[in-house]
């Protein structure tokens, strides 16, 4: 299933996105589509409703985030070795866990405003992972048992609050707008390998991230199965996983965004973000 | 006010405790603590109930976290001077952001499992700031304009996951029961002074943090300002302002916890945590 949130920011209604690409109104079902509304057992009780059964949803305007809210942003930072290698950094040993603030959530082609004080404000495309049951101290056997799907996300960052302003990485990663999330939550039964989907994004159409989830150095269940060492995954959650080289803090001159610039970014079968800066 | 939830896990019931240390039941006004249920003009809103028309909870038994859920949580490192100089680092220049996973979240007197693999947890009494307003790019004039109450935190830290791990604080801050919240929310009208509270933490009777939030390198209103400034604080987030001297990585030689010790904390006016290490 490919589930979305359309309608305006804070009146968003739940959709289910069929093959042909027309929107069936779920909300009924799904009224708020976040925590355990993407649990596992919630997401076979859709799969085993009738779309002809639910209401076409003529126009459905706006696309929201995927999800209304997370109980945790997880992030995985430098999980490519180029884009470790672009940023000066050596290759982590095992992965490293940050976090985004919540409030950061956005939809897929919202504007993305730059925040006052900013001037390093930069883009990382990932493939997001949203968690559908408890992990806590799971195999990584079993640890994609534990995924309800995948999504698109921007793991927006402003370089200097990030890095430079002496703190933890969160500070640079939470602004309002910095967590685009969507078009879609697709559900894992429809990616095959998750190890296996290009990604990219292009800034004003000049393709500046081109790569596959081949190249992380920690796959998505070796990270699920190392996180749950350390804390409990709860559904709803996402897990960004690291994004690979082309951000504009790697290139030379750094490239950082300005208002109007467009960013177009893609996963293999998840759909595709634009957003433009202002 | 003194707001909590009392009841078994995930069944909480939210209560109003009164000057008397009755519990009165609120769950008809306030099914669910937390988010905007918290927000400023919902609290009024409890403010203009009277007490007395509020069934009495004869029995309330066991007190869960004062929220029953939060967006982010959010936690200030290396607040107090003689805590950063324990650990080894300078005192910041400015703030420290680092966040809690969500699912840390436990009762004021939970007992505290010791995770799988761990050998150096520790202990961190905290002032709680509940945030009540939506703060974005606040002046610190206006930032305790924005503050729903304060509670009482134990920021739980396993010092090897935190620091040793080559990643971000995160990852030795968000075990299950890493984030004990309460007894009560404390609504702002009840503090008179965020920046004159005794706060202590015993360690099977003894005292092994001692110190007032006087102590702050950068007190509450400062910090909800400067968050501000990278993040939109939202309704029912939490911030761990930061832990004075006396932890057990401070200790020469170090003391980290075992099963059998017993945590006691507290912070002037908010309440008391007891947490029995298994």
């Amino acid at each position: 299933m490919k589930l979305l949130r359309y309608g305006p920011p804070g009146q968003e209604k739940t959709g289910l996105l069929e093959a042909d690409g027309q929107v069936r109104d779920l909300s009924a079902h799904v009224p708020v589509l976040a925590g355990d509304a993407v649990a596992l057992p919630a997401l076979d009780a859709l799969r085993a409703l009738d779309p002809a059964d639910l209401p076409v949803v003529e126009a459905p305007g706006r696309t929201g985030a995927c999800l209304a809210s997370v109980p945790t942003f997880y992030c995985i930072g430098l999980n490519y070795a180029r884009h470790a290698a672009e940023t000066g950094a050596t290759p982590p040993e095992e992965p490293i866990v940050f976090s985004k603030a919540a409030s950061a959530l956005a939809g897929p082609d919202d504007p993305l405003a730059i925040p006052p004080g900013s001037t390093k404000t930069d883009w990382e495309v990932e493939l997001g992972v949203v968690i559908g049951q408890d992990c806590w101290q799971v195999s990584e056997a079993a640890a994609l048992d534990h995924v309800a799907g995948y999504c698109v996300v921007n793991d927006v960052s402003e370089r200097e609050w990030q890095i430079e302003r002496k703190g933890q990485w969160i500070k640079g990663k939470s602004a309002p707008g910095f967590g685009p999330v969507g078009p879609w939550l697709v559900t894992a039964d429809e990616v095959a390998d998750p190890q296996a989907l290009a990604l990219s994004l292009t800034l004003n159409g000049a393709a500046t991230q081109r790569s596959s989830t081949a190249d992380m150095i920690f796959g998505v269940a070796e990270i699920v199965a190392y996180m749950s060492r350390f804390m409990r995954l709860v559904p709803g959650d996402i897990i960004a996983t690291g994004t690979p080289e082309g951000v504009g803090m790697g290139m030379s001159p750094h490239r950082f965004l300005r208002p109007g610039d467009v960013m177009e970014l893609s996963v293999e079968g998840l759909g595709t973000q634009r957003q433009e800066v202002v």
